[in-house]
């Protein structure tokens, strides 16, 4: 797909048909994660991916309030973070994973895949299910499969404020 | 450009021609911004462009350790937040503009135009350079511009950590 296609054809998909992802696709849009751009070139973060259907259902629960989608992904990449005292490297730490999002949501959206974003609340849990080393959280994770809705294509009129509200021309 | 190579021929890019971005170009990179996701859909963002050369070139100065580029760019776009004292939103905030960020840049790289980040650091000088009122801030900023080295094309070998090691299977 055109790059520009792709960016305007993401969209939050949470509703997943049984369809799984293939091995070479999910690689892309891990490979995509990986290469994305950090503070420094620091890269303070990994990756787990999961597809097994029993921890994807327990995962799920890492967000109670908005993470059911996970239960029902074809595959889910789960975007872990040192545990971070001091704030300035915390908010690094959270662009950089904002930035390996984008860069899996569209490598997903290229090849037709949806994707979902879900917060993580129950470190513990996430920890246990993962096992996770003490000094490491689940930031967020993202839930990927094939639109049980509607396939992707480019939106005409996605739900944003408008152009001319949030863009400024040389001030504000 | 297929998103796949764009993806992958995104780079930092710290060195421009002279040769302005055309406005078509500068439209599309910024409705890139304005589409991209935010937690709970609340744009919480502002993103301010300028192309004036005297304007970028005292830019450049809002990160004295390395927002040099900024001062060649030929459009650097703001990216300006709320002041927030509560964490949990400041860190979503990181995070969805690291998600704006990326798809700008992608939108760029679709084009041929190189992009390359800024921190912000002389936030008094930000606010009078842009007018921007008491209760909000400079984030980051975002160089574009026609790469003086060589053209985008994919990298074979982006220098980041092995596959292997960022990447973890089913668990930690």
């Amino acid at each position: 797909m055109e790059t520009w296609d792709a960016i305007r054809a993401r969209r939050n998909v949470r509703q997943y048909t049984d369809e799984p992802i293939p091995d070479e696709a999910l690689e892309r849009i891990l490979e995509a994660a990986r290469i994305s751009p950090s503070g420094g070139n620091q890269q303070r973060w990994d990756f787990v991916v999961v597809t097994d259907r029993q921890t994807l259902k327990e995962l799920a629960k890492v967000w109670p309030q908005g993470g059911t989608h996970i239960a029902s992904s074809a595959a889910t990449v789960v975007l872990v973070l040192p545990v971070e005292e001091e704030l300035r490297p915390r908010l690094i730490d959270n662009y950089d994973l904002g930035q390996a999002t984008m860069n899996m949501m569209l490598a997903a959206a290229d090849l037709g895949i949806g994707s979902g974003h879900s917060a993580a609340t129950e470190q513990d849990l996430a920890r246990k299910l993962l096992g996770l080393p003490q000094d490491r959280y689940v930031a967020y994770m993202i839930g990927f499969g094939y639109p049980a809705d509607r396939p992707l294509k480019p939106l005409k009129k996605p739900n944003r404020r408008d152009f001319d509200d949030v863009i400024h021309r040389e001030r504000w």
